[in-house]
């Protein structure tokens, strides 16, 4: 078939999540048919960001310098820390632009069922950053699943000595959402949390 | 939100068939999380590939040597030249393990909407191979599209005056397919082309 790297390649495009064997192909293909234009700035692109990627050392989050570029922003809020289950969390956030405080990244989520542990997630550091006086409310941002909730009791738990205020996100109606496709946990929340107009 | 080397790399993934901006951030955080054991590989990879590629001087397709391993593999058959769209067609072909003979990639079909003329593909050198002596049979590999059998009839009338023989791949019931869910133009071709038993 092909040489021997363009099937390593193939092999390991076909890792990426949402991406098989079939896509990796004709990932390739469109690469190998845009050498100067695509392929070879793709690829020093990947070559120095994985050069220059750390984790942040107050986050967890990862960027090219740490600590990262949100840690170091004097024009945010340090008082405020959103706490994320992942990186990918934290840029659904950031994408909203509506929020203007700092974040802690777990790097996971509690799961008795994937023995995750308090330990294995970032969570020393968190209740230390909320401890150090500088915080004055933490929002916990996890997902509103079986696990992400759990996750969040354990944290308001440790958190509760450090006297720190602790908050979580809105559950509700989604923007565009029909009340008809709503599940009744989502529409019984948004009932109970009405606000006045 | 994330750095501007970030920000860039995803920008870059999302231009691959098959990604958006959505998955080209999940396929750049799978990266960020396995630095040394997938991201440095896989830059490298592209870098490598990138530098390596060629466009084989006899038949066009893409691989790291010229001519491609394929023109020079003394075990197949050079007498029989399979003629080829693209060389995802030629990657397809050779999946089979069922083909022994050489290709020419066309790098395109004719097309009036496109504005792709005979002269845009590569046409005179399969015309040149043919007339070659060296070549038995050519096999019209073109995709059962109105461009891709209107390509092959050109090709036809091109190869007449070399006197080669020229083929086309059978029409009629894939392996594994239901009758009720065939084209009408399937089922009458493969009735009309029905083999004794």
């Amino acid at each position: 078939m092909s040489g021997a790297e363009i099937d390593r390649l193939i092999q390991l495009l076909a890792k990426l999540p949402g991406l098989g064997p079939r896509s990796a192909r004709r990932a390739v293909l469109y690469m190998l048919k845009r050498r100067e234009a695509y392929m070879l700035p793709l690829g020093s692109a990947i070559g120095e960001v994985a050069q220059a990627i750390h984790t942040c050392r107050i986050c967890g989050n990862l960027d090219t310098t740490d600590p990262c570029p949100i840690c170091t922003d004097e024009s945010r809020d340090g008082g405020l820390v959103c706490v994320v289950e992942d990186v990918a969390d934290l840029w659904a956030i950031e994408r909203t632009s509506s929020y203007t405080g700092r974040y802690h990244v777990l790097g996971g989520i509690l799961s008795a069922l994937d023995g995750i542990r308090p330990e294995d997630l970032n969570i020393a550091a968190l209740v230390d950053r909320a401890a150090s006086g500088a915080v004055r409310e933490v929002i916990l941002a996890m997902n509103a699943t079986v696990e992400g909730q759990s996750t969040a009791h354990y944290l308001t738990d440790r958190l509760a000595a450090t006297g720190v205020k602790v908050s979580r996100l809105a559950h509700g109606v989604p923007i565009g959402g029909e009340l008809d496709y709503l599940d009744e946990g989502t529409l019984a929340a948004a009932l109970k949390a009405r606000r006045p107009l």
